[in-house]
C-alpha cells in the first residue's frame, strides 16, 4: 500500500504516472480540499477533481485542471446572465459537482460522496479528502486577505502573499480513512505540489503531520520546485512568505521532520540550490511533460525509497 | 396594456406572435408557475423559461421548450455520474437555473428573480410567475399520484389521469403585480394552453380568477384543442378527466364564467365539436407552425376582440 499527499496540477500528474507503475488498487491519496469553494451554490473540490480525472484518464493535458475537450457553454450562457465566471467550470465538469453537492445535500460526507463519484469513473485507488470539515485557505496579500481561489484564479496571484492561514483547520478532523492509509502504508509519497497551500492544508488537520511522523513507511518528497521558480502557480511566493528557500531544499525544509528523500530534478544536480541538504536526494527528470516522463519520475521515486526497506509493490 | 396567461410551450408561441403585433412594453404575462420542480437542487421554471425564451428569440422551434441550437454534455455526464437524468437541462439552459436559485437563495422572489433574468435577456415584457409561492401541480393516475413533471416528461403522460390537484394554492398568494396587470389590462388573453394543468394552476390562487371575473376588459381564450385533440401534449387526457369536453367547447366551458370571445381553429368551424357554445367563436389558423401563423393568429386574436370596445393598441 502506498499513500500519497496530493494537491491539484503537479499532484494529479504525479498520480496518473504512479498508476502505471503500482496497481491503482494499492493507491491511497489524501487530497487537499482547503482549495475547495461555494461556486454557484456547488461545492466544488478543485483538487480533488484533478486527480479524479487524472486517474479517470480524462484531465486535460493542456490546462491541468479539468476534463480534455470540455465545452463552457454553461459558462458563457452564466456570464451573459450576471453570474461571476472568473472560476471556470466546463459543461461536463458541472455535472461532477452537481451531483457532489446532490450527495452531501442528501447527508452524505464528502469522503463517501468521493468514493462514490470516483466509483463511476471507474477509479479503484482511494481518493480521500483529507478532511470532512470544511477547511479554507486564505491568503493575506498586499491587497487584502483573500480566499485561495480567489488569490490564484481571479487575481491569477498577482498581489504579493504575506501569509496563509487555514481557516477552520484546528477543529477539523481527518476524514474516514486518512490516519488508517498513513498508519498502514509502506511508503508515503508528497506528491511535487505546492508545500504551502497544497500539502500544508493537509497537515494543517490535527492528526495527520503527527501520524505521518510516526509511521514507520519511508517518505519521499517530489519537489514541485526546479531551480528557482515552480513548475507551475504560485508556490514560489507563497514559499517564501513562508521563510522557505524558493528551491529543492526549501520543500526539503517544509517537511523536514519527516522526510527521509527528496526527489529533486536533474536540473539541479549541480545547483548551489540543492546543497546543505541533510536528507538524501535523489535526482532524475520532474518536469512532467509527457505520460512517459510522468511514469518515470514514479519509478524512480519508488526506487529511491527502496534503500529504506521499501516493501516492493511495483508491477512487473 | 394587454395581459396573458400562459402556460409553455403553446403559450410561448402564441407570446411570440404576440410580441410582434403589440409593444413588447404593453404586454404582461401571467406564468404558471406549477409545473416548478426542484432538480439536481436547482429550481427550474419550465413554463417561466419557455415564455423568457421565447421572448428573447432563443426558444428551440422544433422542441418547443430550451434554448435553440443547445447542448447536452453536462446531462450526459450527470447521467454517467448517477444524477436521474430524465428531466432535460441543456447546458446553456442550466446556466439560467443556476441564475435563478443562486438569486433566491439570496433571499430574492420568484418575481424578482425572474424580473432580473428577463432583463438580462433585453426582454421588455413583463413576466409574471402566477405567485411567489410554491404550488405543485399533482396529478393523480391509475399508476398513483405524480408530480406534474413526472407525468408529462418521466412518463410521457401515458398513465391515465383520474384527477388533478394543485397544492400549495390554498395558501399561495398572486406574485407582485398579478392582480394589478388583470386590472389594469385593456384586454386579457388566455394562450393556448392546458387549460387543466397550465392555465388551471395560475387560476387556482386565490383572488386571480376573482380579478379576472371582476375586470371590465374583453377576454379572449385560444383554444389548444383542435378538432378532438390537443395541438400537443397531455391535455385532452385530462380536461376528460376533469369533465370537459375535448374540444374548443370543452376550452370555452372551462373559462365559462369570464370568457367573451372563443379563438377556435379554422379546422372546426363546420365541426359539430363547436356547436352550443353561448359565446362568439373566431375562427382562424390557429396551429402555428411558422412565424407568420403566430403572428396573424395574436391579430386576429386582438381583433377578434375589438367587437369588445378594445381599445386600439396595436402596433401600427
Amino acid at each position: 500500500m502506498i499513500t500519497v499527499l496530493s494537491g491539484g496540477t503537479g499532484g494529479a500528474k504525479f498520480i496518473q504516472g504512479l498508476a502505471q507503475v503500482v496497481p491503482p488498487e494499492n493507491l491511497s491519496i489524501i487530497v487537499n480540499t482547503g482549495d475547495d469553494l461555494t461556486w454557484w451554490g456547488l461545492h466544488v473540490s478543485p483538487d480533488l477533481d484533478s486527480v479524479m480525472y487524472g486517474l479517470a484518464g480524462i484531465l486535460s493535458p493542456e490546462r491541468g485542471w479539468g476534463i480534455d475537450g470540455e465545452t463552457f457553454a454553461c459558462l458563457e450562457t452564466a456570464r451573459r446572465l450576471g453570474l461571476p465566471a472568473w472560476f471556470q467550470l466546463g459543461d461536463r465538469d458541472l455535472a461532477l459537482h452537481l451531483a457532489r453537492t446532490e450527495m452531501l445535500r442528501s447527508g452524505r460526507k464528502l469522503d463517501q460522496a468521493t468514493a462514490e463519484i470516483a466509483q463511476r469513473h471507474g477509479i479503484r485507488a482511494a481518493i480521500l479528502p483529507m478532511s470532512n470539515d470544511r477547511v479554507e485557505t486564505r491568503v493575506l496579500t498586499d491587497g487584502g486577505e483573500l480566499n485561495f481561489q480567489e488569490y490564484f484564479v481571479r487575481e491569477h496571484y498577482r498581489p504579493e502573499p504575506l501569509g496563509v492561514r487555514f481557516v477552520g483547520a484546528e477543529d477539523a478532523q481527518p476524514a474516514p480513512g486518512v490516519l488508517r492509509a498513513i498508519a498502514e502504508a509502506e511508503a508515503i509519497l508528497i506528491a511535487p505540489s505546492n508545500p504551502i497551500t497544497s500539502v500544508g492544508p493537509i497537515l494543517s488537520v490535527p492528526g495527520i503531520r503527527e501520524a505521518i511522523r510516526q509511521t514507520q513507511a519511508p517518505i519521499a518528497a517530489v519537489s514541485p520546485i526546479v531551480s528557482d521558480a515552480a513548475v507551475s502557480g504560485p508556490a514560489a511566493a507563497l514559499m517564501r512568505c513562508a521563510g522557505l528557500d524558493v528551491s529543492c531544499r526549501g520543500v526539503a525544509s517544509a517537511y523536514r521532520d519527516f522526510l527521509n528523500v527528496l526527489i529533486a530534478d536533474d536540473r539541479d544536480r549541480n545547483s548551489d540550490l540543492a546543497l546543505n541538504l541533510n536528507i538524501p536526494v535523489h535526482f532524475c527528470d520532474t518536469m512532467m511533460t509527457s505520460d512517459e516522463v510522468k511514469t518515470e519520475l514514479a519509478r524512480e521515486t519508488l526506487s529511491a525509497l527502496k534503500n529504506f526497506y521499501y516493501k516492493e509493490v511495483v508491477a512487473s
